[in-house]
């Protein structure tokens, strides 16, 4: 099997099409989508790992509590159709109903908009069986449907993986940058830069990188040990020219209110003062 | 928005044509691939969770090993194309070149046979930017297109999700069944349910459940505490019906060797013993 020139892969025949970032469809990449007609966004950052179960959820949550406790209008959009996480953490409950203007999203305690596939369905547990272009496809619907009303800021919660949904929320939703989040295992770092990569092939600025469970704490002891090796989230950050924006280690206190809906109430001075002051700092425009 | 009867996803109009299982394309389900012609496997069983970063690839490479220890032939399969681990933990790298024949997977130490879109790839941190169809259809090329000769177990580890990839996996391949991984967050717990109810909808059995990272262990003091709170691998095994396999801790030992890429040197009893003798104790066919 010989390399194939465009993409790499070696996978001869099979990287023809409207399938690759490469084809055609692509270079001609889709207009931009137009928000919809009662909406607005200032800044509308993804986050964005290309591994999965790093916390993208999570930090994409934290996020949204530090920019919302600093009294920014904040929005969450739930871009992992077939694993979507945020409805549980923010504890919100559909089905919601749609409107003649598009659908409304809930609203959790603190007044954070929450828009989500599992929003939308009868049972949180039931699967969503779709090939890829259907769930970018959704995932335009949440941009262009959905009733957010005027925020300030918008924070997009990508799946894993570098295909359909990075790829459509990339060509069609005017993102200022990406938030990329890695683990401190080797595998993961790799991983990472594929993502990191792709961002960059598709031309959307990095806005930083954050290393996530980079170790943890003995209940008993208090013992601060590595879960899963030292981390590499400087090292990729200095080697990409990123801003590497911190550490979270990994605390059961913040699982648990993950578990019970409460995220909000989490303390963590990176993401209420310490992130929302750097990205702010970029003009006031991301 | 109304839901729709389909798919109850809500989505009205977006779960129409080719892209859901429920369509006219998947009842009529394509037929299986036949293996390579110089290949065949004897029993193939995909590792799934529907939720990333909970231990599939590391689950799939022990069961592997397992196998492998008891003296029979066997493959790994990495169906995780924008996120592949596997040639990382075996300590295997590429590029591999095809013959006429197809392409030769390579052998880690102990001799399982590994293929991996990362062995196709030039860098190993090389995006792979595809839209899902394409994802599904190389997936299946490494079913038709791999000399694996003969295998007594092909294990293939699927990526996150109920997208694409697993369901050309569950339509294509002659699988015996599903090891299904799940780790203590409920988070984990509810989108575990998705892929489980997917297989189940898919008529594929669900071999076993095994509960990864429900605890640590602290290097100074001892003490094993729960990372992401209590487990629910067995109360979801039960409710579903299925066996459940055992519970395995986060230890950083693991962790690091598989940054070294020798997963194959850990050792671990519910791997070496206890998992493929349930497996093989199902009339030899699992």
């Amino acid at each position: 099997m010989q390399q194939d020139s465009n993409c790499g892969c070696g996978t001869k025949g099979a990287c023809e099409g409207e399938n690759t970032v490469n084809s055609e469809e692509s270079m001609h990449a889709p207009e931009k989508l137009a928000i919809n007609n009662f909406s607005s966004a200032k800044n509308v950052i993804a986050v964005m790992s290309g591994k999965g179960g790093v916390g993208k959820s999570s930090v994409t949550s934290l996020l949204a509590c530090g920019f919302r406790r600093k009294g920014y209008e904040v929005g969450v959009l739930d871009a992992d159709i077939t694993g979507p996480s945020l409805p549980k953490l923010f504890g919100v409950k559909g089905p919601i109903e749609g409107t003649p203007f598009g659908m409304h999203p809930l609203e959790s305690s603190t007044g954070i908009k929450v828009m989500s596939i599992n929003l939308l369905m009868e049972q949180e547990d039931e699967p969503v069986i779709w090939r890829g272009p259907l769930l970018g496809k959704v995932v335009g619907q949440f941009w262009t449907d959905v009733v957010w009303t005027d925020l300030d800021y918008l924070f997009v919660d990508l799946p894993p993986g570098t295909g359909d949904v990075p790829l459509s929320v990339m060509q069609s939703l005017p993102l200022n940058g990406f938030i990329v989040v890695t683990s401190p295992q080797e595998l993961a770092t790799m991983i990472v830069k594929k993502a990191i990569k792709m961002a960059q092939i598709m031309n959307i600025p990095i806005l930083g990188l954050i290393e996530n469970m980079s170790g943890v704490i003995c209940p008993k002891c208090g013992e601060e040990f590595k879960l899963f090796g030292p981390g590499h989230g400087e090292e990729v950050s200095k080697s990409f020219n990123i801003k590497f924006l911190g550490k979270l280690p990994v605390d059961p206190n913040l699982s648990k209110l993950c578990d019970q809906g409460k995220i909000e109430e989490y303390e963590s001075s990176l993401f209420t003062d310490f992130i929302p002051g750097q990205l702010e700092a970029k003009g006031g425009d991301v």
